[in-house]
């Protein structure tokens, strides 16, 4: 007998009939035998309307304000809870639903974006052992002080592997809208592959890179504390995409998965004056004002006195960076450009460690289909490059076939 | 500085807009320099929605269902407590929301209808203290196991009056959609007056009776605990109504006012068996069966040997009733006989304990209308009669005018 963790989220549980639906897969892991806790997320848009009836009210800014916010929003995944433990008992499966609070799971006073400090197995592991489903309402807990807490966006996901590292779960399904990790987004490379496994490493680039399956924080936790996750379907069978640990990973591609984000818009500072404490002069303002700077590129000028800067932010961001950029207390430039057609492409693959000439092709690809390269940044296991945004869909198909990730023809 | 307990209902609090508003009531507390407890229902409508997903999920006959149903619909006052808490920080009022497992409100394990045991005052006391408002769910408390356990339909009023007892509060004001208690309904009887003052035991009645502007219980525990509770509008500043002891109402009427009740349905049963333990039987299984039985009057015929019955029920439980009565294991009757065009009039009045004849003025005043009465109930301080439905308008506007009730012309 293993314990099961599943977690379901919002488009899972959207309507009645689909909490429904969801008990198909509790009684299947029930019918094998196994133990089930079961983490579910608010009804689609559930969370959104009641963020939204706080923002109403108050301006959020105080600590106190989130508390008394997530007092609000942690209501819809409590309700989710409830009516899938109500739902299993009248299908004769003894169920009982569970607040963050009665577990406990316990977090810091982050309100609205609160960090797990310690899950308590002790009362849960009573009603498993009295033959319970439990049904644990995600994206909550409780602080110190004795307040509701939630743990920030896609929270459901960072509680559901939480709580299977708390209980040793045997795996973490992660039921959801798709049916795993695939090599690429299928909705521009239609030879994409399902993935059966993918590391932690390369999922956390992808995650990070904008493919939104898993939330990030989610996935940390998961490789910190070897949590086996599992990425599948809601509305089949099929068992998706395993996380896994690098070594569990026997024969290595090159290349894992391609990533892509249009989220991106590039800055660039013209003839800046070079001299110590010029970057930190110039990133440090951006960065106190909440804006995320992604890639960044220098290269200085031949005779060393001046360089030019190249970043990259969300497109969002960009009118503010650029406020910022051309107000006071900055280095000295000469001229400031600007581009939000741009995107960024990435290739990502534990197996560029060994492998060499992962970038090389890529250049080598793009080049071939006449796409320019404006800007390169690499890690261990990732290569992404800025490109115009007009070329997305051609350089993603170029590269797929490149790195042999097609699927095999349809028969 | 004195303590103030408000309430507001689902009404009250039915649109962001309306909840925003509620704000103002507490402020001219404030400014008075009184310390405030808010308890808050749930928005218009969400209750009942909650209520209706859990009938969709599961039958709630067993208990353990219904304590996930409470994990549900308890969600409902969270959510508002926390809104208006959050608008009260942004007018720059300190504010804390607390949901019944956090003061802690204990109650005992009945789910769906709770009765509160404890009210636990150190925490909220501690908050207040430090200046904030506490703005308290209604509804809902926590059962011995650590579960939510909700109070019953109109629970929040309940939970209003007992926490003001628990906080020793100066006043408990009830803040509904209308401005107070009336001597009669004024939709019906334009002449109504708005009541000043009325003792427990009058508005007990009268709420027993159909009056919905409190619930039986929080109205209850007011008297046992000696809450001085006060009705009045959420949209404007008049004082409504105060509930007091019978002693405070210096001169007493003869009659408070009346009330009255289209559900009822009547049942006759003709020449039953005169027999010790007739009564015991018939009503017996229409109890168990959930049946809740108004008047009754039984008249033994001249011989001895046989009795008529008649009885009341909600009309929405007639059929149910006659399914009963008709069935086996019943006394010997000859018929039986229904009709369900009926309705109860009552006449309410602690002054009815000193004042003779108030029955014979009843009597009388109906006698001149040439208006039947059915059936005749009495306790200490209220009359009430049975008569067909389409005199109810004319019966209480004749009985109002009798007794005095009638307001002065307008000028």
């Amino acid at each position: 007998m293993a314990l099961i963790v599943q977690k379901f989220g919002g488009t899972s549980v959207a309507t009645i009939e689909r909490i429904k639906h969801v008990a198909t897969h509790v009684q299947r892991e029930l019918a094998a035998g196994h133990q089930v806790i079961v983490v579910v997320s608010a009804m689609a848009g559930v969370t959104n309307q009641l963020l939204d009836y706080c923002a109403q009210m108050n301006d959020l800014v105080s600590d106190a304000a989130r508390a008394n916010c997530d007092h609000v929003s942690a209501a819809g995944e409590q309700i989710t809870s409830g009516l899938l433990a109500l739902h299993l008992q009248s299908l004769g499966i003894p169920s009982r639903a569970w607040c963050g609070w009665q577990i406990p799971l316990s977090s810091d006073s982050m309100y609205t974006k609160a960090r797990i400090d310690r899950i308590d197995t002790v009362a849960i592991s009573q009603s498993l052992a009295e033959g319970n489903v439990a049904v644990i309402a995600g994206f909550q807990g409780i602080s110190p002080e004795g307040r509701i807490t939630t743990l920030g966006r896609g929270g459901s996901d960072t509680s559901a592997v939480a709580i299977a590292a708390a209980f040793n779960a045997e795996v973490c399904d992660i039921y959801t809208d798709v049916d795993g990790v695939y090599t690429c987004d299928p909705r521009i490379v239609t030879k994409a592959r399902k993935l059966e496994k993918v590391s932690y490493e390369e999922m956390l680039e992808m995650a990070s890179l904008g493919s939104k399956v898993l939330q990030t924080r989610s996935v940390e936790l998961a490789m910190n504390y070897k949590v086996r996750v599992r990425v599948r379907s809601t509305f089949d069978e099929a068992l998706g995409t395993l996380l896994v640990d690098e070594e569990e990973i026997v024969e290595q591609q090159r290349v894992t998965g391609l990533a892509y984000s249009r989220d991106e818009a590039r800055i660039t500072l013209v003839n800046v004056e070079n001299r110590p404490g010029v970057s930190a002069a110039i990133f440090g303002p951006l960065a106190e004002r909440g804006i995320n700077v992604d890639m960044i590129v220098q290269n200085v000028t031949e005779d060393g006195k001046s360089t030019d800067l190249t970043f990259t932010v969300s497109k969002g961001d960009l009118a503010r960076a650029l406020e910022i950029v051309k107000g006071g207390n900055m280095p000295k430039f000469e001229s400031v450009h600007t581009d939000s057609n741009v995107a960024k492409v990435s290739v990502i693959g534990v197996g560029m460690r060994s492998h060499a000439g992962v970038a090389a092709d890529m250049f080598k690809t793009l080049a071939e289909k006449n796409i320019n390269i404006i800007v390169i940044s690499t890690s261990e296991i990732k290569i992404s490059v800025l490109i115009e945004e007009s070329y997305i869909e051609l350089a993603l198909r170029a590269l797929h076939t490149a790195y042999g990730l097609d699927a095999a023809e349809e028969k």
